[in-house]
């Protein structure tokens, strides 16, 4: 018989997460920045919010989060900083999303897999990512 | 450059869903409901709070509301039963569920990815599925 024992909800289960983690909506703002950071672009709330099709205003809220937090930092006229934190934590989130992106498409045959990508990367933990990376490395050397 | 016109946060994804489909926990109770059918266990409000560490109250709440939708029915008793329509779906969403825990069981060289699985499954598509499935049994054959 299953083992009814360790389902919760959805919701359940992001309210068992502790520690220092991002939440699904810190982490889509904070990869954001790191790639306009790559693409040496300037990051600002307007820009941020015409990405990622949000208000000005959540923009705002969530970069304030995110300075609390020690992943970015206000400079002059607007513009904002990745802190080291930020950097490392950006490059992560980006390498994640390009392992997640490689492997949809693979198992997809297809050329773009951002929508999905997008929304179950939050949830893929480092572990699993990893795994991936090994397998497609096998996959390239074996093909 | 990245193109960065298809970018939205996993709240803007979600709110882009259209048509007949189910939410996150709409899907985790009806899941878990048909487990229970499965099982031949009885399906009850008690039973299913209980099973998804959820107040009593917030499971009769999504109860009511996949009875508005068609997929299931209340009996006498407290029972609840399933419809066509809610077998239906239950049935995709089990298989949904095993696909990916055999896949992710696999590339994480594991017997239980239980917690992984039940985050990321509301957002794989069933084109994804398929296609993990038809990879998983081609390994099968090869090995």
């Amino acid at each position: 018989m299953t083992d009814f024992n360790d389902f919760y909800t959805l919701k359940g289960y992001s309210s068992l997460k502790k520690g220092d983690t991002l939440t699904t909506a810190m982490e889509d703002y904070l990869e954001m920045m790191y790639r306009l950071y790559r693409n040496h672009e300037n990051i600002r709330i307007k820009r941020l919010s015409e990405i990622l099709h949000v208000k000005p205003s959540s923009a705002s809220k969530m970069a304030n989060i995110l300075k609390t937090s020690g992943y970015i930092e206000f400079e002059k006229y607007g513009q904002i900083s990745l802190t080291k934190k930020g950097k490392t934590m950006g490059d992560y989130l980006l390498y994640r999303h390009e392992i997640l992106q490689q492997f949809f498409c693979y198992i997809n045959h297809s050329d773009n897999e951002l929508t999905l990508v997008e929304k179950i990367e939050h949830f893929i933990n480092k572990e699993t990512v990893d795994n991936i990376k090994t397998w497609l490395d096998q996959m390239k050397t074996t093909q």
